[in-house]
């Protein structure tokens, strides 16, 4: 089962948590200066070491050639946050080894040689930080990173050195946004050094209220100070989104309602749908859960369309070329089958 | 059983057809000119003659004086289209003998003494035309009436001179609202002698593309040849918007289908509704089921919900005063019973 389909602590506003940790090889240029051959070597290295003589991950991992993969299904694992938009442009020589619940990746080539990422269902960023970190262990006792007593984990972007980890968690926050206090509670955090982007990174729109947070501080901080730091202010903004819920549920009761009823309602009849209007219908729905005010769909059920219905994710899943009317069409039915 | 509920010949198009017809007393002025005392005597004189001393009628008509109605229940009447908006203005002496199933009323002291109209559901202009006919026959032979041998019935307003009778019919014209035909259907209407009109009358606005249409020139012409003039250019009306509505789904079979079953979904889902906005979603889903688009809703209840969800009639309903944002709940609430 998908690890989106869990739910996990405070899901009512935290989606997610996601941990990514930096790590390169010894002995290669970062991937910005390796040409082809030697990318080749860096992406094979890295998968026998992972994988093993024993191919003991074989089971519980997929090992994903991204050079081999015809573009859209490189674009649908960018919608399902599972490699990033570079990652997926300059497939050629770049690999992610995935594994099957779609909770742990790692990207081959990208920035660095090596980018694992976990996720973990709702607020948990110590649970995405485990996975990271034992998928970490492994490799470093089988490859030769590029250490250094003083500094720590090198990495190709000076940002990144020292624990070479990024900790993020995806908001859902229609509240702040309905109250008005959306702008302000983003820049607050900007201010406090943490990054807010829309939820498919870094140049993304922030469809249907979704936000990923994470830290941008990292030099000179360990894993535990970067961790309870993000912790500490999703969790002050976990706060301010629920106070912000109730303020404009005890405004407008029916109001909230209404909303929350029509956007399942269309979820759930419409013949074709953009992907940005299920957005925006899923996050009424999803704020109408949390406050009980519709009924017949789950928090789970909305996570998987949040992640099945991107363009590229409706596009692999119909196995033929789509025009945006087709996929427009065919994105309407998968919604019917999930929210049915 | 409300007249309404039957479903008539053409109803994919032509709602409902109307006759009416105006007739004065002799030996009164015209209701504009009549005292109190005089207008009472008038309205007195003709329910009694029409109940007759047997009290014949008792069992399928109500006998309504308007005065003693509130102003919320006269407008109801006026959003079912059984009294017009001057006798629920004007209520004193002025009064309504309503059949039970609501297909026929006399107007007593509108613009004249007497004014009969019958609807009857689809495109029948001659049922209506024999239901209001029995009416007239009735009160013709208990009444002195204004007649005159060479001009015929005598009206408050020379246009009606002659026969008294105006005849109507209701169609639903999306097709060609979509097809951008409409103002030219409209205007070549009025060229013909004409009039087009939004559903509740001379001055409203043609909510949810509904349109009556009714014959403007009277004089000279008898009854047969009203009727038999009114009933060819609404056929050919009919023939046009059966056309267009063809031409738009055609153009856009899935976009037609996801706009009626959209506007069923809020109809059934919404927590408030304005009228506006619910005639514009019933028209939507009236012309999906016409092309067979949607599924689990018939055109009687339909027409059902357009006359129910007027907002005095929503306020009569729950017999107690309501803001505007109290009847929208209350619309809502009867959409979904009405609509399920």
């Amino acid at each position: 089962m998908s690890w989106y389909m869990d739910k996990g602590p405070d899901s009512d506003v935290i989606l997610s948590s996601r941990v990514r940790l930096a790590r390169n090889l010894v002995g290669h240029p970062f991937p910005s200066r390796l040409d082809k051959e030697q990318a080749a070597v860096v992406s094979n290295k890295v998968s026998e070491s992972f994988f093993g003589e024993t191919r003991d991950h074989r089971a519980e991992y997929l090992d994903v050639d991204l050079g081999c993969l015809p573009d859209e299904d490189r674009m649908a694992l960018v919608e399902k946050r599972l490699i990033s938009e570079d990652l997926a442009r300059f497939g050629e020589c770049r690999r992610a080894i995935i594994s099957r619940d779609e909770s742990v990746s790692v990207m081959v080539n990208e920035e660095d040689h090596i980018r694992i990422q976990a996720m973990s269902p709702g607020f948990d960023l110590n649970a995405a930080y485990r996975k990271a970190e034992s998928v970490a262990l492994l490799l470093e006792s089988r490859l030769p990173i590029a250490y250094s007593g003083k500094y720590g984990f090198l990495t190709a972007c000076p940002t990144n050195v020292g624990t070479g980890m990024r900790a993020s968690v995806m908001a859902h926050l229609p509240g702040l946004a309905m109250a008005g206090l959306l702008r302000g509670a983003v820049e607050s955090l900007g201010k406090m050094g943490f990054a807010v982007r829309g939820n498919y990174g870094e140049h993304s729109q922030a469809a249907g209220h979704l936000f990923q947070i994470s830290n941008q501080i990292t030099l000179g901080l360990g894993e535990d100070e970067l961790i309870a730091d993000l912790g500490r202010v999703a969790g002050q903004l976990l706060a301010q989104e629920r106070k912000a819920r109730k303020a404009v549920y005890d405004t407008d009761p029916i109001g909230l309602e209404d909303r929350s009823g029509r956007a399942l309602a269309l979820l759930r009849s419409a013949r074709r749908m953009s992907s940005a209007e299920a957005m925006t219908l899923i996050s009424d729905v999803r704020l109408g859960l949390s406050l009980q005010l519709v009924e017949g769909v789950t928090e789970e059920a909305l996570n998987r369309a949040i992640i099945s219905i991107g363009p590229a994710s409706i596009q692999k899943n119909a196995g033929h070329p789509m025009n945006e009317f087709e996929r427009d069409v065919e994105r309407a039915k998968a919604l019917h089958t999930i929210l049915i």
